[in-house]
Formats: C-alpha cells, sequence, structure tokens
C-alpha cells in the first residue's frame, strides 16, 4: 500500500468520522441488530465511530471489534468506555491474518472498510469462513461516484475525482458502494441483498447541510487538498474552486445527494 | 422549441412509457392519493402512462388530464377507458395556456412534465395559481446525471450526455430532477419537502433488471441513437459502444442506479 492518503488514520480526520456516525445513525444502522447472545464480530472498527451504535443497538450481543491501527483502537476503546457500553472487547488484528478460529462468530459487522482494500472478495471469503452455518455478513460501503449536487460543477467533480483517485493509488475503491452485491456473490455467500441508502440534502434539512454536506462529504474532500496537489492531480486554484464550489450547494438553493449501499448475506443461505 | 427528440411524443416510444410507469408505479406513486371529492389536474398526462394508477389510487376524486397533444390524449383515453376508469376527463390544452379560472382545483399533479419546459418557475407560478388556497402540489422528475452503474463506462455515460444534450437543445433540462426543491421554492411554494425515490437494480432483481435497465432507461438512451448521430454529438461506434455498456449492467454481476425526485408543496402552507 503506498504512502497516499487513506482516510480514518490521520487524527484530524476522526472528529469527521465520528460527526458523519451522528449524522447517518438512523439511515445506515437502523435495520441492524443482534440478538441477545449473539457473539458478533467488528472488522475494522477504526475509531468506534459505529462501534458505539451498533453496540448501544444490541446490548445483549457481545461484540469483539479489531482494527489494525492500535491508536484507532484505543481511541474506540475510549468512545465506548464514556458511552458506557460494556459489551464490547477490543483486539488489535489484520483482516487477512485473524487470529480466530473457524467458526466462532454468529455474525460479522464491516462498515467503512471494504473500500481500503486491494483484495475485497478475499476479504470476504476470510470473514465468511469465521462465520457459524446459520451466521450473517453485514457490509456498508460509501460510493464517491454517487455524488451529484446543484449546482453542478465539473470543478467540483474533478476536486471529487482526485479523491477517488488517491484511494486507487493506496489500493483502494472509492466505487465500491455500487459493487457490494457482485463481490457478495463472488465471495459465495448466499441471499445477498443489497439496499441504497440515499442521502437527499436540501436546505430545509439545515442539520443534514450542516453535518453531511458542509462537515462530512466537503471535508472528506478538502482534507485530499495537499496529498492530490502534490500528486499533480490538480492546482490549488482548481483544487479550491472545487471545494468552494461543494460549499456552493450547501446553500438555500443548494441540494447535495450521496448514496451508501448496505448489503446483507447469509454463510448458507438457511438464516 | 427545436426540432430535436423530445420523448414520449414518437410512436414507439409510448410504449417504452407504458412500461416504464407498470414498473416503477409503487415507488412513484406509493404515497399519492387524493380524498373524494377532491378536484384534481393533471397537467401533462401525456399518453396516460401515470393517469391510470392516479386515477385507480383515489376513485373517490375527480380528474382533469390536459396535455397539448391530441394525439397523445386520445391514447391517454382509450387507456383509463380500458382499465375501466370514469373519474378523468380529458382536456387538449398548454400549460401556459390553460383555460381554467384561478382557484379552479384542490391539487395539482405534474409528473415528467417539467424535464420539458424552457420556463419550469413560470409553470409553477401558473400551476399554483389554479390551487385553492390549502391546495397541494406534486412533482416527479427524474435526473439523467443521477445514472451510475457496474461496470462503470465512460462510452456509456458519453452516450446518456447526448440525451441530456439533446434534451437543453430542445429547451428541457434533463438534471431537474434535483432541481425541484429549488424550483419549487422560487415558485413561492410553502412546505415543501423533496424525497428522492432512488431504483437500484442488481441480478437479485429481473424484473427490474429487464423492465428499467433494459426496457426503460437504457431504451431512452437508445431512442436518441439518430439524433445524436445526426447532430454530430457521438460516432455511430462510440454511441453504440454506449449502448452496449449499458446493456452490460443488466447482466449477472451488473449493477444499475437511477434517481427519480417527487416534490410536494403547498399554496399557502397550511394544508
Amino acid at each position: 500500500m503506498s504512502e497516499a492518503y487513506v482516510h480514518g488514520y490521520h487524527p484530524r480526520e476522526n472528529e469527521r468520522l465520528q460527526d458523519q456516525a451522528g449524522t447517518l445513525v438512523d439511515l445506515l444502522h437502523c435495520d441492524t441488530s443482534y440478538p441477545p447472545g449473539s457473539v458478533v464480530l467488528e472488522a475494522g472498527c477504526g475509531v468506534g465511530a459505529q462501534t458505539v451504535t451498533l453496540a448501544a443497538r444490541s446490548p445483549g450481543a457481545r461484540f469483539t471489534s479489531i482494527d489494525v491501527s492500535a491508536v484507532s483502537l484505543a481511541q474506540a476503546e475510549r468512545a465506548t468506555r464514556s458511552a458506557g457500553l460494556t459489551n464490547v472487547q477490543f483486539q488489535q488484528a489484520d483482516i487477512f491474518a485473524l487470529p480466530f478460529a473457524p467458526e466462532s462468530f454468529d455474525h460479522v459487522f464491516v462498515c467503512f472498510v471494504l473500500e481500503h482494500l486491494s483484495r475485497p472478495v478475499e476479504a470476504l471469503t476470510i470473514l465468511k469462513g469465521l462465520l457459524r452455518p446459520t451466521g450473517t455478513i453485514t457490509f456498508i460501503e460509501g460510493d464517491h461516484g454517487s455524488t451529484y449536487f446543484h449546482p453542478d460543477s465539473s470543478a467540483a467533480h474533478k476536486a471529487i475525482q482526485c479523491l477517488v483517485d488517491l484511494q486507487r493509488l493506496a489500493g483502494g475503491n472509492s466505487l465500491i458502494g455500487r459493487q457490494l452485491y457482485p463481490i457478495m456473490v463472488e465471495a459465495g455467500l448466499e441471499a445477498v441483498r443489497v439496499s441504497p441508502r440515499m442521502v437527499y440534502v436540501d436546505s430545509s434539512k439545515p442539520a443534514l447541510v450542516d453535518g453531511f454536506t458542509r462537515k462530512t462529504f466537503t471535508a472528506m474532500i478538502e482534507g485530499v487538498r495537499e496529498s492530490a496537489i502534490d500528486a499533480g492531480m490538480a492546482t490549488p486554484e482548481a483544487f479550491d474552486a472545487g471545494i468552494r464550489d461543494l460549499y456552493r450547494t450547501a446553500e438555500a438553493d443548494g441540494v447535495f445527494c450521496y448514496t451508501f449501499f448496505k448489503g446483507v448475506g447469509e454463510k448458507n443461505g438457511r438464516g
């Protein structure tokens, strides 16, 4: 993996991810809860942006949340402790070298992780192997190519493309949301069902204008400014024009659209 | 208005529009019904693709459905008669020269019409004037810029852009879906709420793969082949490559996404 920016692993990004989790909780998580006694693996918990919601929504389930970054894990642990949650244990581990026996978990949950992996199907196959026969696996991913807005702006689309290109250079895939279905099927999951979770923002929804258009999406694109300029993907002027146009969509007559995708599959199609 | 292609006014297009209406009925119309005794104007009914659903869902309401095209109106009338509906009367009229007194209607319904108008805000203002004080007005529009798919293809996006450009040359706007909110607010409507209606298609939904990806969307783009080539927007080879790639998204590992937008506003914000 190159040194190119990967979001989620820079300190100033963490606040953004926490904001995002707060704004989007219902949209992404409303239909995920695990029965009491379930043993659930959260693979790639990062700073715990989803962990708190996940564990709070299934108080009787026991979660094991893993991440490759010890720094992120420490923050995730603080976040769950602050929330008074006691049903999560944290463990440092790499998805491609997991320290768990086959069929150790009833369910697996993976959010905003596949976009960073160069071998997503291999990761799914590994995770599937950890599931008990009636287990389910849930994925949530964004798709930066799902972004459109009013007023339309080619400068803004070019700034977004910088993040897509940087993520590709880092071995990831910013367009993975739309690909969840074929990836899950290719990994041999059964009864796969994928649903879009579209974020539609106009000025009748000021919390989303601020929390999503400005502080989540545009902040994320702004976060790659230096990397994009250093990589020769954009001039400072062109990039800044794109960012200006993204903020323009947060004005009173602006509209912003983005879609997350959520996929659920079963190990044996009998869950 | 130029002679460029405008969909809905060519005979072989009618079947496509009827197909589309069938596939998308629930997504677009599930939350539209009018109380018994309501007097409702459907402005721009075309061949009646929406009229049958609209009138069937509100059997106690009385509809007046207008269109500029006598040929389309005759077909719409046959469609409602075949469906056994008696609560619709048809009238040939132009939205910009309507033969109705102010405040003649309880509600107004407009579907796939604004995309064809060069002065949408003016049309909305005229329609608003026809509403009684507690009236509502509903708009449904597509947005061709909301289209994305897997496998991604620049040839396919270029073929779609031909339709967007042809519609712009004809005075219309293929990206109007995302603009419903600001247009409705600008026309002085109150309590405006816009919701996206996203069509997500993967191969677990064969009826949508066939009914929407192939027979609605790709057929619509294919329908402008000659116009796009005549206008010098694409070579036959480039256009056909785009169409081939659109059909490719209908294969087993393909995914297709498109979003309609539905907006409802009130005349006085007290409805």
